[in-house]
């Protein structure tokens, strides 16, 4: 991506989210072609602002008069859709230019993605626009849709009803699908957006954009990479925490596959990184199209919910019992409701009901029971969210009920499953004429409170960067820079022969650890490198023997606890620090926390927190509690060594020693380029 | 549940669920009552046999003359069902019994379900059906559906089609559910059960009729408990791999809190030994409502798959990026194409395709292109399965690939996931109508290969358990009999002088472990009771001042390694065994495998290599491997040592250190009841 000119940022994205006129050039008859769905999709959107169709046979199309060029237009043009072969494209960005258009989509393909050929003329393009002071979407996109606007300049068959929720997308196809998905779903879209190659034009800008569009309530985003800047990062500190943003990464699994090359990519790998700086934003990342729907879903009707305690209404005890387990899954509480509100149930329910959560209102219910029911545990002040399951019995009045939560206007968000299939079919288009958010499965109205309670409880932790002159780390004073910073690195004496040996150890007291000198050896443990536990003489020698005659000696640190901290330079992302538990079982655990740097002493201590070694240091398990202001201040010097240090790839300290005493760095592999 | 007697086995129930005459006690002309919508199921069905409807006021209901007492019936009767207030049913039942009716349904709530009271009554019932020789379902049930015979006694709503699925579930509700979405699913049922309070028929007859039922091919349960004996485990030990069957619990949480009371409880939860017989036994136990019907559809298509390579093919990156993503979570791999099939592709694709796995055959993809994309992949011998992902771009003959996919007959599954929602109306009726197995996500697509590949690869691992009469374990001669069985116990010497003490360690030889004398100290480590790491002589003194002048020493076990193994008694389930990760984190760490006794060596060693530390052990990371044969020995060891034992009721092994010279049980925490 070039770099993102002033141009392509929010304020002037008006002339391609807003236009008043619009060109298509490549409009042609041919119902097959792009430029003649772009054109027919235009006209049919219904949009009032001026069309110009560029067509060089000047033809007629879809009852237009067309020009040859765009510099034939009279009047001024916002925007210019480009739907031609890909080689003719830079000619016509130019008369474009020349024209002092404002916008252009390119949404032609043949560039970047193609190799090496169509990424230089994907460069060219960007930089005429740039020079001219183009806003340029694409290419390889989709085109864009304002249905505020009554704006489409897509090929798709398909147009989403207006409505409060917008969406961005590097997959045109994911457009495609979810447009389609919109109008089943009945929720409707305000903008869409699709980036195509992101020559210029990139999420940070539309993102800021939809922040500050009035009309946009909830962001969607589908991505493949993110270009993490102090841009981006400045605009979701300032904004992600005022409406709700959902993102789905596709080729999570590809990322890790790239990674795991590296020692430490299965520690960090770039979706890990991606992922844990969109958690500091506050932005809700998920890992399947469920999840991402049912969240868009829920979001277009509530904004946040007060906290993680939820109710749970049925008319079946399995299905409820299914939505309880999904509870614990996502990390939700099933509220402890008030004895006023079970003193209300057993008013108005029947013996054989459950009056404790979750509340079962028996297979008969009515929908005046499940209106009273919500009544009576909305009201109660122990209840945050309310997760409603419907099973199409004998007795029940499916469409009556659907009615009863359509109806429903409290401001405790209420999820719905009405769990079946042929009969609910109506109460099912009852719910989403209302938008009210009703889905399959007892699970998912879970997958949908869990949503809401992430972006409401996220706490927004993103710092940025500040950008000095980074130096270079020179690899051989490895250990001089890290003593001049404080690091608790264990000392060790290289020692030669017997003699030397014995005053060494004398010097240090037993038990003393011996390791290799060879500074090759990378796993020092796995290769027994390393002999600890030496308590006498005896065992001395015959370790000093074995590691050659010549060995580094050092005092044994007696300690239960063994901690990794790690840190990674993650191109187009930032420094990716890692905590967690350590030893040669670090990676197989998996115990690890993430934060992408700056990092402050909170953020440090909310990342030891996080993990299950941080829950024993803490005191669990009886332990005493150890010092994690110290520990913190070592996360945090660490994420700072890495950015001092413009040369430094990869850290990995592991194991550090835990005692009473502190922290004790064994061994420190700093990995510079 | 009263004990299963031989008339509730299998070979006894075709009275019930293939009846040649049927009454309907409690039939009734009002339409609310349950009475009357059984008899009008019945009627609707088409039952080609006998109705007799049994009324006290002998109306004419639904055209039909009823009788006052199943008594005045003339002919024999093979099944009655019985809907009327539950006070009023063992009478009914008595009359059953002199009229020598085969098989009872009892439809009425009222029973165990409601407290003591009704579960007398329950017993009551049960008994005068075991000793009549009367095969019992319920009460306190939804009836039975039997499409081939063209039964219906629910009171459901709809009705399924004829299939080769049959359902059995402890939740009526989720019939009714399962029945409904059938619909809308077209997915054909045959014999669906509902078993209601379980009096006398449970899941283990039912299974063993299902299994030889030559017209189910698929079994699928919905359970919120399960009563494991020896009959269940011989039922499923001969049938369970001769057809798919698709369990879900309802209830996983809320085993898991009532289990976090005791200590292990956490490690071996009542829902973690119920999953592990399932598992032991080859059942696919699946754990949301989607995940289970999306099964049903894929096992009803398609019994087996070779393998768990698989090949996307898709019209657009995006999604099938996705469904990528969805392969590694389930541990399924993607295929390496041959280079035949990447020679075929190249030939039949233009060059912007995918050639590689996803196969990306572009937006424009026609119906043409899938027929061909598909005809190429499913000829690939490195294939095992194939999803195919379809968006609807404008390009996209929607309705012609669906036919294409539905007229596919190849041996290897195909699962596709059309996405998207109003435009693939038409399309996904007629894959329904085809039982084609299409789904709404393209992770979707990988949760049914997932399933397929569960059932096929599954080893069976269950062993049925000898009943010897087993005896107490003395608690008092605990360290005795661990001995005379040959567990490798710590030996510990108690000291309470500082001359013996001197002696003691003289004779171990440093290092050495004290412990505190003090047995009611349960969690010796975090309470500061064991002081390990003892070098000499003034750090004896003074460990042994610290533990007040008494101790217990023991010999220092040099070990980076802690393992766990344990055992816990599940009242209904049996002995499940617990190995993995040991020491304090145990818990924490949650590295764990289990398995229900009785164990063999190589259940063992698949235990052993089911956890991170197995890796370890093994030989990972470097390590040098232990002796596997000998831990697997240890753990059948201790299963034995539950078994041979009526009073023991959880062991607990933790830690047990590992080096080269063996497995050193430091600590053992045996309960009796």
């Amino acid at each position: 991506m070039t770099d993102l000119t002033d141009i392509n940022k929010m304020s002037n994205l008006e002339s391609l989210i807003n236009p008043q006129s619009i060109a298509v050039i490549g409009a042609s008859n041919n119902p097959k072609k792009v430029g003649f769905q772009v054109l027919k999709n235009l006209q049919e959107a219904g949009f009032a602002g001026a069309i110009y169709p560029i067509n060089l046979k000047r033809e007629i199309i879809l009852g237009m008069e067309s020009k040859a060029s765009i510099t034939d237009v009279g009047p001024d043009i916002d925007l210019a859709v480009i739907a031609i072969p890909a080689a003719a494209v830079k000619d016509v960005v130019l008369a474009c230019a020349e024209k002092k258009v404002k916008s252009i989509i390119i949404i032609s393909a043949g560039f970047a993605e193609t190799g090496e050929e169509g990424s230089k003329l994907q460069d060219e393009i960007a930089q005429i626009c740039q020079n001219a002071g183009i806003v340029l979407l694409g290419p390889n996109c989709f085109g864009i849709i304002n249905t505020h606007s009554k704006i489409n300049t897509t090929f798709s068959k398909n147009r989403p009803s207006e409505g409060p929720v917008s969406f961005f997308s590097q997959s045109g196809a994911i457009v495609a699908s979810i447009i389609d998905w919109s109008k089943s779903a009945n929720l409707g879209f305000g903008k869409i957006l699709s980036l195509g190659n992101k020559a210029l034009l990139n999420e940070a800008a539309v993102l800021e954009y939809l922040y500050n569009d009035a009309q946009t309530r909830v962001i969607l985003g589908y991505l493949e990479s993110l270009d993490i800047d102090t841009e981006l990062s400045q605009i979701l500190k300032k904004f992600a925490k005022t409406k709700p943003t959902v993102f789905i990464f596709g080729g999570k699994s590809a990322f890790g596959r790239v990674a795991a090359k590296s020692h430490t990519g299965s520690i960090v790998s770039p979706y890990v990184s991606i992922k844990t700086y969109l958690n500091q934003a506050g932005i809700v990342a998920v890992d399947t199209m469920e999840e991402f729907l049912v969240s868009a879903r829920s979001f277009a009707k509530y904004n946040t919910i007060t906290g993680k305690r939820m109710a749970i209404i049925t008319n079946a005890g399995g299905p409820g019992i299914l939505a309880l387990d999904a509870l614990s899954y996502h990390g939700l509480d099933l509220a402890k409701l008030t004895d006023e509100t079970s003193r209300k149930l057993q008013e108005n329910f029947r013996a054989e009901a459950n009056f404790h959560n979750p509340i079962d209102i028996l297979g008969d219910a009515t929908d005046e029971d499940y209106a009273k029911a919500i009544e009576i545990i909305s009201a109660d002040v122990n209840v945050d969210g309310i997760a409603l399951v419907l099973t199409p019995q004998s007795a029940t009045k499916i469409n009556e009920t659907a009615d009863i939560v359509s109806s429903y206007s409290g401001a405790k968000p209420l999820i719905s499953a009405f769990v079946g299939g042929e009969f609910l079919t109506e109460a099912k288009n009852k719910l989403r004429q209302t938008h009210a958010p009703c889905f399959d499965f007892p699970e998912e109205t879970v997958t949908a409170l869990a949503a809401l309670y992430k972006f409401t409880s996220k706490k927004q932790e993103l710092e940025i960067a500040n950008k000095t002159d980074a130096c270079l780390f020179e690899i051989e004073k490895k250990l001089e820079i890290l003593k001049e910073r404080a690091f608790p690195v264990l000392d060790y004496i290289e020692v030669n022969n017997v003699d030397n040996l014995k005053i060494e150890a004398e010097k240090i007291g037993y038990p003393v650890v011996l390791k290799t000198a060879d500074l090759t050896i990378q796993h020092k443990t796995e290769t027994g490198g390393v002999i600890t536990g030496i308590t006498n003489y005896d065992e001395l020698i015959r370790a000093f023997d074995k590691l050659g005659g010549k060995a580094l000696i050092g005092k044994m640190i007696k300690s239960k606890l063994e901690i990794f901290l790690g840190a990674k330079k993650e191109p187009g992302v930032g420094e990716t620090i890692a905590f967690g538990s350590g030893g040669i079982f670090a990676e197989l655990y998996g115990d690890f926390s993430y934060r992408i740097a700056p990092l402050t002493p909170e953020m440090a201590k909310n990342m030891i927190a996080e993990t299950k070694i941080g829950k024993i240091l803490a005191g669990a398990r009886g332990q005493q509690p150890y010092d994690l202001d110290k520990l913190a201040d070592l996360i945090v010097k660490t994420s700072r060594l890495m950015q001092d240090f413009n040369n430094i790839t990869e850290i990995d300290f592991n194991p550090i020693l835990v005692n009473d005493a502190g922290y004790y760095i064994v061994d420190a592999r700093i990995i510079v380029e």
